[in-house]
């Protein structure tokens, strides 16, 4: 049902935004205005169904602290943060590693560490090693391409989300790709774990009988001069919840093999004991377009 | 730009949402899933942009307390809560006196006070006289209707805006018309006056050049045994700002004179001072649908 005045709103507040003085911002706020009248219009919400919106996105923003972002869990879970994060990849051209979603846990600068270091500081899970090369679109390697690394521990938790429990920087390291574009670094096999269910985005998921787990995965946002930045995942073969991701971050081009290995000697090389799980895979940039 | 995966995943998060409980709730969010990402399908946001947009909702929901609702206010400013309310009205069929907004400021209860009660407890305005009838669609008086009746300070602001300076329910009352339906009580006349710019919706209306300004009015909500309650404003006749209301709530049928009154005997029986303002107008309620 629709009266002259609710047809009139939409149109009387996109005008309101005549004065916007940044043009994009004007651009952005008026689709805004206008996806979501179509929304409202389309769904018709009681006063008391408008209500609960209110309470829960308030709700929301005061679950936020300095360790906690409850809106970009929202983003996640209704696959919004995908979407973007896939759009912007898209229009940095293809060839490169695929892109994935951010998440809501890159709150903290990552530690420096030395190429091989142990991100595992607490010793918990599988040891593991990671390694590979930051390559060009054109196959050609990126020297000096700096791999920001983060991950839960064996348990399934990130070190902001356990203080006391785990040291700061448990999990994360910030390394830099030798000259030949090598990487390498020791780590714990990463569990599937469920987001954060003790705020909002658990009630919604609870009402919706949506599960919170996320498959087993290593963040990297790669970057180097002259590329564009990639911001992914690297998801562990055979992990539970690979088609059923909790936030749709999941490409299949992103899993990659966690081997079981044996082999001695390059268990002293990397410094891990016998035997061990590898993953190799390279991480590929696109230039960056002028 | 569109690729495979961003027009999957929509129907992805779509389908995510088959184990709700609730058949309402599924239809509202897979609703808001469509509309979300066709918005960000339509304005393809840079990952700044998105974070931004996180950024202004979290600080949102982090403006809000106990006495401020920031995200009502925002909803105020979209549009949205207008529409919402004149939907809500529209199903309710016509006949009855027009809706508006609740807006932000309804959040204590309002004390119950007599008819011809002074709700101006500072005396600070221009005295005023407000009476009329509440009716039926019909015609027939509608003795007992219950008048929730709430308005800022001559200088502009609400009661819970200035604790300490204006005493808890100040320019609020909770009035029960007489046997004839009729009410009257005692206030100060309204003043235009600027909705809360200290937060990110102060932000908003800066950057897209809006003043925050609301013209002078009064609020109701208008209940009654076997009717459907009216939430709306009256309006000041000549107030400034009735083309341009922040909030999008001003309906024509709402504007009502506020006459000067030159009668020593009215003045009397009301126990106002000799010359007063006096707005009288009636409020329709419809018949609640079986």
């Amino acid at each position: 049902m629709s009266t002259a005045f609710t047809s009139d709103i939409t149109g009387a507040v996109v005008d309101s935004l005549e004065g916007t003085a940044d043009p994009r911002l004007r651009e952005v706020l008026g689709a805004l205005v206008r996806h979501l009248h179509d929304f409202v219009r389309e769904t018709e919400p009681t006063m008391a169904e408008w209500e609960s919106a209110i309470a829960f996105l308030t709700a929301t923003g005061q679950t936020c602290t300095d360790t906690r972002q409850e809106f970009i869990l929202l983003s996640d879970v209704l696959g919004v943060s995908m979407l973007v994060e896939t759009l912007n990849a898209d229009r940095a051209g293809t060839g490169a590693t695929e892109s994935t979603v951010l998440g809501p846990f890159h709150l903290t600068e990552s530690p420096v560490r030395e190429l091989g270091a142990d991100i595992d500081l607490v010793g918990s899970g599988e040891p593991c090693v990671v390694s590979g090369r930051v390559r060009s679109a054109d196959g050609t390697p990126v020297p000096g391409a700096v791999l920001d690394v983060w991950q839960a521990s064996a348990e399934g938790y990130y070190d902001v989300q356990q203080p006391g429990v785990q040291p700061p920087g448990n999990g994360r390291g910030l390394f830099t790709a030798d000259a030949e574009g090598r990487f390498w670094f020791r780590t714990c096999v990463p569990s599937p774990y469920p987001i954060p269910t003790d705020g909002p985005v658990g009630d919604l998921l609870r009402a919706t009988g949506r599960h919170p787990y996320r498959p087993a995965h290593i963040h990297f946002i790669v970057s180097a001069e002259g590329h564009a930045p990639v911001t992914t995942h690297i998801f562990v073969a055979g992990s539970d919840h690979l088609d059923s991701d909790a936030v749709f971050a999941v490409k299949k081009s992103l899993v990659q093999d966690f081997d079981e290995t044996d082999d001695p000697s390059l268990a002293r090389e990397f410094g891990v004991p016998n035997p061990f799980r590898q993953a190799r895979f390279d991480l590929v940039l696109n230039p960056e377009r002028s």
